[in-house]
């Protein structure tokens, strides 16, 4: 239902479209902006598909299965919103390559809280890491910050803890944003603070119900973190751990990055330390290491950088390139696109065609399985099928 | 003995100089400046601390007491370097104020070891911040850095500790800077590792024999130590505490500064992480996040902050300025100063006087007790005798 009560009507094909093989959030974006409505979207991706080199038929989920989805949601009390919804968290709306659908329990209004603050961090955290995200989200809390996490062992459990069990337990919510569906309970041990968390504050997940996390699922998870945070707070995070992940995406999404400082004996913290040497993130003691930047991120918030930014300005502007220029750029983007993630900045640059044509070859050929659009705006080539 | 090991003849006026009543480091240098040697310097002082204001009669030191000092010193087996002597430390001669006169025991090419770095921290250090302390030490021991620390408990014990034992104990050697004579063991329980660190390096002191370190002593102990130091390494500092004073000397001698990072559950991190918080120190968590920027620092060294380096410029060049002009230079000068410290350079753009002019009247007022110039350029009003 959207936000006056009444089922979109539009959900559907919308979600149909964003369930459908190889459509990525941004390719998901740039079909609505090609075409007047999803189900026209949808009638168009076989031939779109073609031209990107797919050979086999696109598997689109039939229309049954995502009015099971729907229903499924809605029967344990969650909702489906999407990207076009009313009470779509703003935060995330900002992004390039904003979730087409989230899934939710829980209270929609806490996604779109005012000021909210990531925490993440080791999942074999210290009992001292897991006590100072407790105290630091505590502290969030009572200043009226939503906390946002990822549910795992650790770190984000004591800062979901942390949120809902302050000297005002009847204040507390927090945000948990999951890698699996709404109806599994991931990890086991969390099941408890799964469940108080839908019913005092929200989770979410871009993941369709039945779905077991797995590792591929976590960069979305980490995305929906960083997304919905106005800044996020590395605390305890091993070098090449998700919680880096999650930091590089807080800092592309040009918010707020926070670092726990921890003795360089403990290999746990090698990663926060790191962010800290680099001077990526501000150093956190206290709460009152935050507050400042998190009003400074909120005004700053939703200046992209400039190159995708600029890409994104396009959404919602008629594509004007002819048949003929797109052929020119079909022939060229394949091979600038390689196994290691370009900035599609760069191949706008390098190739010399709009933005616009180079989307919407990309489009063909993720839809085609040949790339990926990542998190942040790069692409990348994908094996063929059934190498990787 | 000077470097071909003859005593110097100029020494007994010099120390005597820069033992007599008022005159700093700043005040002996500009003297030498004014005068042709130390006894026409010497002969001099009545008058010009009569002009700065001096009431009763400057206690200058007698002939005998300064021959015991320096006798006592060669017999503990010690040398006195002066300013001017081969061996006097270079890094320590690029300061704006030098110390004039260092008593030392052990080898003098320690404390001109082309690479050093200064460890410091809390007395009441962890267990843990000790063995990192330890354990970098013997890392930069092997390096070939020589590690100048305060001979004090805690992390100064354990940084010298680490550089002398490490894996091959005959390369260890160390710089203890104390703030006592060097007759003097303190703390009594490291009277060992004093005895270890002036036969395998060097201990080394501005204070006369038989001095017994009290809190007003110690800023000039960390002032060698942060000159001594290409580079200075905080660990595991509280706020306010010692370890800062001598950090924010070597950032004003533009020497680098590195900070360990700690929990911020532990209140004896705190000024290392504000170190870090405010970007003023290097992270360190590693010998490798040392090396580099002692290598910028070596090439960088002798550029001091312009300001007070221009005022240094005139070291050596006739003072030009006529007696008219110094009578105003020395009505206007007390009333720009009070018991706020506040830069020489400062000074020199508010009186539109040269620099000479305002370092004469400096001068005047240090001999007469009135002014103190203190480590890094400035200068600040002493309380009238008998009040502070």
């Amino acid at each position: 239902m959207n936000g006056d009560g009444r089922l979109n009507p539009d959900l559907p094909a919308l979600l149909r479209l964003a369930r459908t093989e190889n459509v990525g959030p941004v390719t998901w974006r740039r079909l609505m902006h090609d075409h007047p409505s999803a189900e026209e979207a949808l009638a168009a991706l076989p031939e779109r598909a073609r031209r990107g080199g797919r050979k086999g038929p696109l598997r689109i989920p039939e229309q049954a299965e995502i009015e099971r989805e729907i229903e499924g949601v809605l029967s344990l009390g969650g909702r489906i919103l999407t990207l076009f919804d009313p009470d779509y968290p703003p935060l995330l709306a900002e992004l390039p390559d904003s979730p087409p659908i989230l899934s939710m329990l829980g209270n929609p209004a806490c996604l779109s809280a005012p000021r909210s603050v990531g925490i993440v961090g080791a999942r074999n955290a210290s009992a001292a890491g897991m006590r100072f995200a407790e105290s630091l989200s505590t502290e969030l809390s009572h200043a009226g910050i939503t906390v946002v996490s990822g549910l795992a062992r650790g770190i984000d459990a004591a800062a979901h803890q942390g949120a809902l069990h302050g000297e005002f337990p009847e204040w507390g919510s927090s945000v948990a944003a999951i890698a699996g569906g709404l109806d599994v309970v991931y990890p086991a041990e969390n099941a408890a603070l799964q469940a108080l968390l839908a019913e005092k504050g929200a989770v979410v997940t871009e993941a369709p119900l039945g779905t077991q996390p797995q590792a591929r699922h976590f960069p979305r998870r980490n995305r929906l973190i960083a997304g919905l945070s106005l800044g996020t707070v590395v605390v305890e995070a091993a070098m090449n751990s998700g919680s880096l992940i999650t930091a590089q995406l807080a800092d592309r999404y040009s918010r707020a990055l926070f670092a726990v400082p921890g003795s360089p004996l403990d290999p746990r913290c090698r990663g926060s330390n790191d962010l800290l040497r680099s001077r990526n993130a501000h150093l956190v003691e206290t709460i009152d290491d935050i507050l400042p930047y998190l009003r400074h991120a909120h005004a700053a918030a939703g200046q992209m950088s400039p190159g995708f930014a600029e890409a994104q300005e396009e959404w919602g502007a008629p594509s004007l390139t002819g048949d003929a220029d797109l052929d020119r750029v079909r022939r060229m983007i394949p091979s600038l696109i390689s196994f290691t993630p370009v900035p599609v900045d760069d191949l706008v640059r390098r190739c010399q065609f709009s933005v616009s044509a180079v989307l919407t070859v990309l489009t063909e050929l993720e839809l085609a399985g040949r790339v990926e659009m990542l998190p942040g705006g790069a692409v990348v080539q994908l094996m063929p099928d059934g190498t990787g």
